[in-house]
């Protein structure tokens, strides 16, 4: 008799560090304490009106599978969208045909990095870079490498900075813009730069798009971020992964899609896609729905949102010790603590501190870190609260750094 | 300047023998034929009305990420339905953080086949398989090892020819009961032999009971397939893939789950999923009311499905030079045609034939081999539709068989 073991990437893969302290949250709120949550992207802004209206008036008598790369309603839907924004600048404007709805941007990330790694490959991401990059690279048998950002650069991501990092079994450059954690946005001239790399690399360009209405650069104020789906000479590089959870506060609807006019490139995304039959049919009836939100809906989003930036990074700021630069896009930013180790503190906000009765879970940063000890004294926070929670949130890490700096 | 290249895997990834006609089917309709589709489990049986109502009731006002193993409620709402069906025999019942809920069925499948395998192992799957078990296996750089059945056999699955195609790099046997595409039941024996074997060299044991309550078997009518859960010693070992879409006939609500006793491989899965936030929200509300369906109303459906059964496989007998086996479960079988290429066959069904302007899409059954030329003279014929269509079908089979045979 044989013990079944695990394989090596089972037993080596990595808990998401935005969720693996759950479980002391949820023992905290046992004891009675409620925990503001800016650990994660789950915000509380109401869902699209469209979409909410859309789950309630679904009339099909069966819940049936859709084609594997989409309903051609939403895929449609979706090609209007980015068009009506000028996503493709002055190439041609997507088609339907080149959009792949995916069960989030998640798998849409899932099959990109498929399709362009084989195991023992690897992908360049930008340091502190989106945790789940590593997570789908590590279950496909890949490496992640990180490319430094900095603090002190507003976490600008650097071309030569790039090149320096490829190597032979290096594939793509995965990128979020704007950036999560960071808020860090890409200008055009920074997508070509990078771009340039890619191509004389023989890279794809994989830029994770899914919060192109959160920016709050007054360039940029009421648009989109760039997309890579405008650079010239870009054609068959670039991927682009999207998402409504964002746009439309829609987590839970894992309605997301990659967009690439690479035939080939979408031909073997598309093989995966039906291994898995077909992306939520009724989330993305919601979804179509959710692309006529009413702008004045999503705007007032956005306004919300740079707000609450503003009173997050000022309040930030103002605490002994504690710095952060503003971020442009997004809803997050990454902060550096007075502390040694971030992921101590927040186990400590959760496991024995409160401030009459509430507490706070942040994300430690160190999780979206490859370089070892880098980002240990950093969280990255959410602003997913309204302006009055936030500011608890804000007295409560403040009396949470003064006790814990008095610790036995 | 370098063109970047798709991944070997990207490369060569396996269309789905089940979905790669539909572009043929979308071009005979074009010409005005009406097309029946048997190559695809997509039942016309409504949805499950407790489900199709809570999608309608759906109240939120934010459509938020669930845990990432599902929510509470659903994985609670799970563990009481495999304890009211007796799925764990004398077996301590299941609990539900031994269920983790996914997006379908697939998405367990893909999270399993990681846990046990790296890159290079194989998984034992018996011919004819299933064929998402081999794009799942090839996306994550693993592979197949086919333990053949046969048709004179009824497709029965031997314990010994499992142990024969055991390898220094097989490290999990992936099995369906009731099965796709053959519709055989493992029965206790057959469980507990192929367990045994799994035992004995070190093997999970995967078993996709999706289709449970498909069971055509006098002594199972009106209950459950044997479930690889109830048999004592495989504890460590098993691990059950389900999915709501079959039994509520939901086959677009993605909402799956993998259930296992073993903690450790439940962990590593935890730890995949996490890299995707979490499965639909508003699909698990659906799924735990689906849990609610009257019984009466499942009982009738599988009735139907039984009665379906018994005109298909009587009337493809009845062909000359077509013959299957009695299916015991689910709702596919596989015929032998009178032809040397089924792919051709079913090509031609959609290209150059019709009967009085319809015709008929099977599932060419040599993509479920990866014997190289087996299985090419069968297909797949799954019997979702109601009996007139399928009395239809049999006749459009029957002329379209004729005229292959007289072309030029």
């Amino acid at each position: 008799m044989v013990q079944p073991s695990l394989s090596r990437r089972g037993a080596d893969a990595p808990a998401s560090p935005i969720r693996r302290l759950a479980p002391f949250a949820d023992a905290a709120r046992a004891r009675g304490v409620h925990v503001h949550q800016l650990n994660i992207g789950q915000p509380d802004i109401h869902t699209s009106s469209t979409m909410l209206a859309a789950y309630r008036s679904y009339s099909d008598d069966v819940v049936a599978y859709s084609p594997s790369q989409g309903t051609l309603a939403l895929r449609t839907a979706l090609a209007g969208y980015y068009g009506d924004n000028g996503l493709h600048g002055d190439l041609a404007p997507v088609t339907p045909d080149q959009v792949l709805v995916t069960v989030g941007g998640s798998e849409a990330l899932l099959f990109t990095i498929a399709a362009a790694c084989d195991p023992g490959d690897n992908i360049l991401v930008a340091e502190p870079y989106y945790t789940n990059y590593r997570g789908f690279a590590h279950l496909l048998g890949c490496d992640v490498v990180p490319v430094p950002t900095y603090a002190a650069e507003r976490f600008a991501v650097k071309a030569e900075r790039v090149r320096e990092r490829v190597n032979a079994r290096t594939r793509a450059v995965v990128l979020p813009s704007p950036g999560n954690p960071t808020g860090a946005v890409l200008d055009r001239k920074g997508l070509a730069d990078i771009g340039a790399v890619c191509v004389e690399r023989g890279l794809f360009m994989v830029v994770d798009e899914v919060y192109r209405e959160f920016v709050y650069r007054p360039d940029l104020v009421g648009s989109v971020s760039p997309s890579a789906l405008s650079v010239p000479g870009l054609e068959d590089v670039a991927v682009v992964i999207d998402s409504v959870s964002k746009r439309y506060s829609a987590c839970g609807a894992r309605v997301g899609c990659l967009v690439t006019r690479n035939a080939s490139f979408y031909a073997a995304c598309l093989c995966f896609a039906q291994a898995r039959l077909s992306p939520p049919t009724v989330d993305q009836f919601a979804a179509e729905a959710a692309l006529k939100t009413p702008a004045a809906e999503l705007r007032a989003n956005i306004q919300a949102y740079q707000r609450r930036r503003d009173v997050v990074v000022a309040g930030l700021n103002a605490i002994d010790g504690v710095s952060c630069p503003t971020p442009e896009g997004a809803f997050y930013l990454v902060a550096d603590l007075p502390v040694e180790d971030a992921e101590a503190f927040c186990r400590f906000l959760l496991d024995d501190f409160d401030l009459d009765g509430e507490t706070l879970m942040l994300a430690p940063a160190e999780g979206f870190y490859a370089t070892p000890g880098a980002g240990r004294s950093q969280v990255r926070v959410a602003y997913v609260l309204d302006i009055p929670a936030l500011e608890r949130c804000l007295a409560i890490l403040e009396a949470g750094l003064a006790a814990y700096a008095q610790r036995a």
